[in-house]
C-alpha cells in the first residue's frame, strides 16, 4: 500500500507494508484525508516528527471484531488513550498522559491506504453527510470545544479572530449555537465563507481598527504571534480569550494588562466528535467552499505545498 | 503637611498643602502606610507616575459629612470608580474604565500627613485589629480575590509560587480558607512565616526539582519573569494558574503547553477588603512578622531603599 511519510522535514509517499491489526482495532481503508496547520508544522519540524502524518480522516472499514463497524464509513477521534488512568475514567482520555496520538505522538497516521485505530475511537458517519464533508469532523469538534469548555450566554456576541481554516470553522459553531459573532480576519475571500454562514465579518486594515475592550469572549485562532496581544486588547475587563492557535516557540505576552483587567486565558484543544457529527447531519455548517484542492494520495508532496500556499484552504487527499 | 512625593524616578519628602476635601469625601490623618511592589515600580519609573504613591494605608477620620466615620480608623478602598456605569453597577467598580486609583492612577497617594477619599470606598477597622496590621487589609483582599474569582473545592491542593509579600499572603489566604496549600519560595526564612501558619513549604533549588503536571490550582506570585511558565509546567492538564505577578514589559510564553493541556489563565488583581478584614480581625492571618521595618514619613526615602532590597518583607511609615 502507498503511505505519506515525514523525514526531517522531507515529505514522500511510497509503498510501505500493510499495517497489522491489534485486537480491539480496526482496519481502516482511507476514503479521505484533510491537511491541517499541524501537518504543515510536523514538515517544518515541529515536535521532531517522522513517521506518516495525517489525523484528519474518513474510511470505510475493512476489518473489525466489532461486526456492526465492518463495512461502515468510519471518522476517528485522534487521541489513543490507556482507558485506564483517572483522565480517561472521566472521560477526558483526549488529556491522558500516556496517550497516543494518530498522526501527531507515538501511532501511525492516517495518510496511507490502509490505518488502523482502536474500535473505541471510531464514529459511524451518518449517511446525510458526504465523505468530503464528514473530513472536517475533527476540527469542527476542535471548534465545538469552546463550547464545551466555558458557557458563554445564548445570545453573546463573540468576536472570532483569524479566518484560516480553524477560524471559519469557529466563527460557524459558535454563530449557529446561538452566539452572535464578529468575525476579524485579512481575507475577504475567506471572509466570505462565514458571512454566507450568517456570520457578521470584518476585514481588518491593520491592528488600529478592532475595536478595544469590547468583547466578554474573544477567540484566537490567527495562528500568528501577535493575534493573542491583538484578543486581550479586545476583550473586556473580566472576559475570557480562548487560545486556538497553536504557535511554536516562545511569544511575547504582555501580562500587565491581563492581570490589571483580570482577564482569563483558557488553552483549548481538541474536542468530542459528538457535537461536531450532529452539526454536520444537519448541514448547519457550510464546510464544502472551504475545500481548495482534492489530490489523490500518491500526490501528497503537491498536496502539502499547495496546503501552504496563502488563500489556500482545505485541501483533500483521496 | 508632609508628603512623599515620586518625580521621574525620584523620591522626596516635602511640605504640601493640605487636601481640600471634595463633598462626599473623607479627609483622612495617616496612621501607618505599607510600601507594595507597585509603589517600588512607580519609582522605577513604570506607568509614567509621577505624584504621591502609597495605597496600603491605615487613617484616622479627622473631617467627613459621614458623621459615623468621624473619628473612627479607616482603611480604604483604593479604586475611585465612576458609581453610575454599568461596572459599578455590577459592584465592579474595580474594573470601571474611568476609575482613578489612589496612589497610582490619576489620584494622589497615602503617603501623606493627610489624605482625601470617597466615603463609599471607607472600611471602619475593627478595635481588635491594630494598626499595624490592618495596613495589610489592601494585600490580603487581593489574596482573597482569587477566591471569588474562582470556585476551589474544599481540600484541594494549591501551589503557591513565590515567597514575597504577596506570595506569604495569599498562601496563608488560601490555607485558611480550607485549601492544601504547597508553598515554593527561594528563601527558607521567608517561607518559616508560611509554615508557622500552618502552610506546607518546601524552598526551590533551581526549578529542575518542580513537581509537574501535579496541580489542579496553581498561584504564581513570584514576580519573576521566569514564574509563569514554571507555573504552567507545575499545572495539571485542565487546570487552572492565577497571575499574580505584575511583570512590566513583555515577557515570554510558551503558548503551545496551555494549548495542548488546556490550561487556563486567570489574571488577578484588586479584591474586596471586607473578607480580608474578616481574617484579620479573626487572628487567621499572621502578618506581624512579614513587618520589616517601622519608619517615620519624613524617611520615606531610606525606607524605600530598604524595601528594595532582597530579604526585606513589609516597610511601614508612620
Amino acid at each position: 500500500m502507498l503511505a505519506v511519510q515525514i523525514e526531517t522535514r522531507r515529505i514522500s509517499v511510497a509503498p510501505r507494508r500493510m499495517p497489522r491489526r491489534p485486537k480491539g482495532y480496526s482496519l481502516i481503508r482511507l476514503l479521505c484525508g484533510g491537511i491541517c496547520n499541524t501537518d504543515l508544522e510536523l514538515l517544518r519540524g515541529y515536535y521532531g516528527y517522522s513517521g506518516i502524518p495525517g489525523h484528519e480522516f474518513v474510511g470505510e472499514v475493512v476489518e473489525s471484531e466489532s461486526r456492526e463497524l465492518v463495512g461502515q464509513r468510519v471518522v476517528g477521534e485522534i487521541n489513543l488513550s490507556c482507558r485506564k488512568c483517572g483522565w480517561c475514567n472521566r472521560g477526558l482520555g483526549r488529556h491522558c498522559p500516556s496517550r497516543r496520538v494518530l498522526g501527531i505522538v507515538n501511532f501511525p497516521g492516517a495518510f496511507r491506504e490502509f490505518l488502523t485505530l482502536p474500535d473505541a475511537n471510531l464514529h459511524i458517519v451518518p449517511r446525510a453527510i458526504p465523505t468530503d464533508v464528514a473530513v472536517f469532523t475533527e476540527p469542527i469538534a476542535a471548534a465545538c470545544e469552546i463550547l464545551d469548555q466555558s458557557a458563554i450566554p445564548e445570545g453573546e456576541s463573540v468576536a472570532v479572530l483569524g479566518d484560516g481554516k480553524l477560524g471559519l470553522l469557529i466563527a460557524q459553531v459558535l454563530q449557529v449555537s446561538g452566539l452572535r459573532v464578529h468575525h476579524f480576519g485579512r481575507h475577504a475571500e475567506k471572509l466570505r465563507i462565514a458571512r454566507n454562514a450568517g456570520v457578521a465579518t470584518e476585514v481588518m486594515r491593520g491592528t488600529g481598527t478592532l475595536p478595544q475592550a469590547a468583547y466578554r469572549f474573544v477567540v484566537d485562532a490567527t495562528g500568528s504571534r501577535d493575534g493573542l496581544l491583538q484578543a486581550v486588547r479586545m476583550t473586556q475587563p473580566r472576559g475570557t480569550v480562548f487560545l486556538k492557535s497553536t504557535v511554536h516557540g516562545l511569544m511575547s505576552l504582555d501580562v500587565a494588562p491581563i492581570i490589571v483587567n483580570e482577564i482569563t486565558l483558557v488553552g483549548s484543544r481538541c474536542g468530542r466528535f459528538e457535537p461536531a457529527l450532529q452539526l454536520l447531519e444537519s448541514r448547519a455548517i457550510r464546510v464544502e467552499e472551504m475545500i481548495s484542492e482534492s489530490l489523490p494520495l500518491s500526490s501528497a508532496q503537491r498536496a502539502f505545498r499547495l496546503a501552504r500556499k496563502s488563500g489556500v484552504l482545505k485541501v483533500l487527499l483521496h
